[in-house]
């Protein structure tokens, strides 16, 4: 089972890749960051984010895509770059065939440390015991990428199980070819 | 000069198509709505809308894209719907080459009608006839994506220079293989 997490952003977009299963430990596959310049075109900072997040599916066939699901933050336009990042990611899975899950920012503190207020530094810590790193996640922009990707693999065993067997049935479906 | 004007939206997403320029009449050249059931995996709704979208700046060729900027709503979740929406169309006209616009609802109403507080009534009435039509458009979900395409042909004649000068040398670059 591989989930690839994505910490929507125009101008930093996490991604963090986590392979893992009933009673395995899980492993980082990949860590990442797009970046795309604050004072470019919005339309060709969204087609940047999408051509390296399409690259990466492309390369390290995840079973599912975990984004974190913003609500709300204190700058709107923030959350619209945010909000347009994600919509990028989702479309960009939804045409591989790989199911989309959303988790928030507080469930994804919760688990990985089980504290749904943890800090930066605190989910940092975590990650890099969980993963059992040398050292912390490097991009550090990657780490709620990574904390996502975890928290997907625990929060979602029926999910999981079925996006499993989609892969399966597309593995039968395409041996049948 | 033809302007593709984008109302963005998951369940409704307006879409309108007009042709103009100096000293020229605006004219309709086409006008639709993308609907995608709310209870649908975000995903694929976001895949529909893309689709569809991209349908139709391959058929009808647009000069530009006018995208309705939106800063905040009272619904939060239907804000961040709205521009992931937003997204994936921005998408399709970057990958096309196609150059995005962005106006935020107030400079559009402005512009159809000269309140920026006008209401929807106001608009679709204003619309009718500056477009010339026998009646108010259909579907009603399309009015203010026509608003929008409207708004931008008036209010940005040095970029509609610009992206007709890029769609020249695109032809020119076509002619020349």
């Amino acid at each position: 089972m591989r989930v690839l997490g994505v910490d929507p952003g125009l101008t930093r977009c996490g991604i963090g890749i986590v392979d893992g299963g009933a009673g395995q430990a899980p492993r980082m596959v990949a860590a990442g960051v797009v970046r795309t310049p604050a004072d470019a075109d919005i339309a060709l900072r969204l087609l940047q984010v999408a051509e390296e997040v399409e690259a990466l599916m492309d390369r390290y066939r995840p079973d599912t895509v975990a984004v974190e699901r913003v609500f709300s933050q204190h700058n709107v336009r923030t959350v619209m770059g945010t909000a347009q990042a994600a919509g990028v990611v989702a479309l960009a899975a939804a045409r591989r065939t790989i199911p989309v899950a959303w988790h928030t920012p507080s469930e994804v503190k919760a688990a990985v440390s089980g504290n749904g207020d943890a800090d930066k530094a605190q989910v940092a810590t975590m990650i890099t015991r969980l993963l059992r790193l040398s050292a912390p996640p490097k991009p550090v922009d990657a780490t709620d990428a990574l904390a996502l990707a975890l928290c997907h693999l625990w929060r979602s065993p029926l999910q999981n199980k079925l996006a499993e067997q989609t892969r399966l049935a597309r593995g039968i479906r395409m041996v049948a070819r």
